[in-house]
């Protein structure tokens, strides 16, 4: 199969009810960081306002769960947070015109074919059955990589094993890696295993623990601080290979949120969370399809500042969230939260890697795969 | 790397204390079915009775937590329900040489470098890295094809993907599969798959619900049994791919039994539970390695049927006993009942199998790959 | 609350369509255990038959997958497997009355506010809120006790613990366990926890490894078969206590079916997994709420085999299904099935157990609760 | 059982071959967060630093993979990133002496019996027994809450359900949590329970959706934001009853660490993740048990800075560590880490909370239940 964009479903604002819709109203901001009473907080689908009669704006750039603040005749979609004083914000909480607003909760036809299968299943487990996700997913890695713009999430297990650190540094070099966000302890270990061949002090491929192998990330950590950043440690000699190497060799941008449970941190690891999830917010602006894997905090985190449309130079279109993880906990969670348009696949995410960054290998060289019949 | 038997350790009976050890002693059997007191369980261990002076036998079949049948100078581990009157029971409990019993608990050394470095791990997660689990296993499986005998144990699940079936069906024509253990389920999805591309009415590649499908699994179970038999249905046209029209076509030995969720079943599933794990102890009998899939139950069954050694004609030699599964519960029980010897792959098992297939078609046209330097 | 009984909805045959709808149509079976060609397969709801013009038929112990037979103006609901040659089976897939079978979707109103609340979740996880549960529970074994029949499911997990054990004896002893449904292992580590204060050889209480107490299972059903029978082991004051000496005190029916991973087994395991089957289902046609717990196998299996309904002396009435389990993927496994009205509780069953015992005490002697004001 | 507190083995520094040991060396600090090649990193044990002959100091507030810094003859131990340039930094990385460091890593003999049982278990799972973990925990609280100090790090998990939010506020008004760790969520839902009695919108209790119930967490924390400040929105009465209401009224000292996941957030969590770090490990210092649950993030931040002992006017005593989670995952995840002193007990939060907080009830009128005989 090879991928095409589904079209977009405009809203006909010249039918009434909507014809009849009264003017959003915007109300101003009193204090820093407060927003007024009856504020509209965002979905994760396209929103109209109506800012004069018959004009009807959508902001291009959304996330759920914030707040719509008026700039002319612009709108933009902000964490209550960062509201200032004398900001106009939207108030209203009708998503049918009633209140000046309208929420468009079906902008895409079938996605390839694909939202619309979906559609027919009741609950995924570990036994769904994932052959046409990943023939669907290496034919959309084919599209984005030249039309879009892929973006990685991904926990330290993606560099815990041999293969799967090799894969995903593939992925990076052919360019189906085009931003990743991560914490800490993703490019700790990455460069512990340039630098030690292990990963938490084990052979990244024999499993043989090293004498002394508790220190090797310690070690890693206070080298790369002494180097003064990682493209120093980089340029140095002292990382040799790995995903970080193939993000700096290959200019990737990248955001490393601080944690809690971070030793060292790398010296570009981002301290304050807020400011880390505004550098992140500003990465899955441009994202057209993200890659969520082995990280709970960071799955959720960034889908939940993932909205379901984004607007490029072809228009409106989709933008796909992928979640890979062991556990339908995760799965049902991120469900839960309203990240609807999530798909998921249950794996382990060393199997994932090596068998994708092969597939998209073999779709290069020999084009889709014809789909069985059915 | 090329895969080599491990050497098998031979007790030194010639040394103080066993060459003070008294006679094993056999008690006979009073009502069928009931051990005598104190009678011997057996371990997963090679064990040795010493039936005359010097004269140390050991059974070469053996299984967990049963008993020692003396038949002249040979020896028989038996199920204790298996027991008639007049058997003649080993009593005894102490396994050092006081009971007349030596018990073999280190019988190999390093096993191609595996069992070595499994003991310096604590603790195997979804994060423990399997590159060499797999590197290990294409090795072995290239070995054991030829010289072995590998009996797979199968979950359903192996079949609600279309990937996964084929490339599991593609293993039974190379001649990695060498024996079957299943249920019910496996087979009438199997075949299901066969008849209406579907598994449990949705199709195993596309995902789409299809009309009816509910049906699809009776009717593939009424079908079958109106055949008369599985062969017959193959042979007659009704099922014309899959894993058990491949096991079929390579004449491979299986057991199909019987669970109190079956619907149907097939003709050929075992009602008897206990006659089924009769017919399931002759094939591991003859196992020289087992993986098993998607299925805790049979897992568990087979787990606790399978000893750590057997004897060939090229001597005492390991059984090696795979696990796959998504679950660290599982992995954690079979290790708690005693089947220590078993190495575990935690990951989706679809995953598992089309890269084990593909694996092993890399391996057998290139050779093994260069291990990593470390 | 104060539980009461849904009042059933009885679908209106006097209008139309249902009016215009042929009779419907039976077929003889040709050969024994395979059903006619289209047959009519049954789900977990009231379904109704027109024999003759206006006379619709429901049968009144049903379970869903099963063949439609038809005897006189009775009608039962039969595993394909047991239809004799001879048999009328009903055929026709329709089910609004185009092929003269009707299926009442939606039986029930609001269970106690309960079924509806339940409809605005969208997943259960092991974050979703139980409180509530508890207290329904509660209100519903008080009803049961004495206007029911409350049938348990029961993997062995919920003898491995002192507390839970006590709880579970005690839950029988008073009155909330009319029926029990287990396998092999529940009576062997019950029966080991007797005589050994151990479970698989460690403390049931303090999880001290006992010496030699990998031989306590084994020695339990050695002595117990000795005995001939847990009546007869029971009787001669071998077993003193547990859950199986409280079943036999209170002569509460009960069937061990046989797996192929019991030792032993225990004398009235039944080896045959379908008579094991007929014998389960003929204790789910008593029951009017099942509680299943740690036991995957088994919940599914009952799950498989228990309506949605029941016709008793107060007419047709609602089973309540309720499955405890540590697993998101066990209560998405169910709900894939179809068992569709399952409730489910999140938690270790040991926890359960005594949180329920204690719950129910504290019920009878204070009253249920005043629900917190919302 | 009554909880004693076990003696501490102080290591003897009389005997050879520590009375040949060198003095430990330190190197001071070139660059600040820079440690010198070679640096001594510390365990969760007890060390000994041997600063002039036969003096050999100890370390009193200490916490795994941080550097030893000297302070004339007192040591401090500090996470890297803390180091000023000049700071003294010991090296040396052998632990018996040979480097003038000792480390003791079996400080305490059987905790009431505890951690010498601990030993003989295999694998912990789901099906574990955890009767007696309970009653020891009773037995250590009802200590505790008068001797020591009893930390909780909390996921919001925990206020998502009525009766287990009801018990840990009174837990929290009985004196048992002395101390607080936890994220905006904990304090977001918990105070969006008593504001609109749900969580995440739906019904705390019931479990009925809210009309609008999705803008209910977004409001909550706008009205606080807007209060200024979480104890002045429960002094103007905003927020009347929960978790954060009993710890504020019982003046009890918390760290909100923030995340990237946050809306809001609370006006008092804290952005920068290493200052919440440093402010988490201060409380940590104080603490004698912590009790760790429904969070990932948190149970590894506070496992990774917990010590397995600490020094209070008793002298040196264990720092007893709890971790209760639903997956087996986690729990084998902080063993992996080298957390290893930690006890687990696998169930969901609410069960244990309710469970927990009876418990303690019923001993504390009745006292120390009897042991089972075994």
């Amino acid at each position: 199969m090879t991928f095409t964009l589904p079209p977009y479903k405009q809203p006909d604002f010249t039918q009434p009810p909507l014809t009849d819709a009264p003017l959003a109203r915007f109300v101003p901001v009193e204090s820093a960081g407060v927003a007024p009473q009856n504020f509209h907080a965002t979905s994760i689908y396209p929103e109209y306002f109506q800012l004069e009669r018959g004009m009807w704006v959508m902001p291009e750039k959304s996330r759920m769960d914030c707040v719509v603040v008026r700039d002319g005749d612009t709108l933009h979609v902000v964490e209550p947070r960062r509201l200032a004083p004398g900001d106009l914000v939207c108030v209203g909480r009708r998503e049918d015109g009633e209140d000046g607003i309208f929420v468009q909760t079906e902008p895409f036809g079938a996605v390839d074919g694909g939202a619309e299968k979906f559609a027919f299943r009741t609950r995924m487990t570990r036994e769904s059955s994932f052959s046409i996700d990943y023939d669907e997913l290496y034919s959309l890695l084919q599209y984005e990589r030249d039309n879009g713009f892929i973006l990685w999430v991904l926990g330290p297990a993606v560099v815990f094993d041999h293969d799967s650190r090799e894969a995903l540094a593939r992925l990076v070099r052919q360019g189906y890696v085009q931003g990743l966000l991560a914490g800490n302890a993703l490019a700790t270990h990455d460069m512990e295993a340039a630098i030690h061949t292990t990963a938490l002090g084990q052979g990244l491929y024999s499993k043989r623990s090293a004498p002394l192998g508790h220190y090797h990330h310690l070690d890693t950590l206070n080298e790369v601080r002494r180097a003064g950043s990682m493209p120093a440690a980089i340029e140095s000699g002292l990382v040799r290979n790995g995903v970080m190497h193939a993000i700096h060799e290959k200019n990737i941008p990248y955001v490393l949120a601080g944690s809690i449970r971070d030793d060292g941190p790398m010296p570009e690891v981002m301290a304050d969370c807020y400011a880390a999830q505004d550098a992140m917010r500003a990465l899955v602006q441009q994202a057209t399809t993200v890659i969520a894997m082995a990280t709970q905090l960071h799955s959720i985190a960034v889908g939940n500042m993932t909205p379901s449309y984004t607007v490029t130079t072809h228009g409106v279109r989709p933008v796909f969230f992928y979640s890979v993880d062991m556990s339908e906990f995760v799965i049902n969670k991120l469900a839960n939260r309203g990240s609807l348009s999530a798909r998921s696949i249950l794996t382990n995410v060393q199997d994932f890697l090596v068998t994708t960054e092969r597939g998209l290998r073999d779709w290069c060289r020999e084009g889709p795969p014809p789909p069985p019949e059915e």
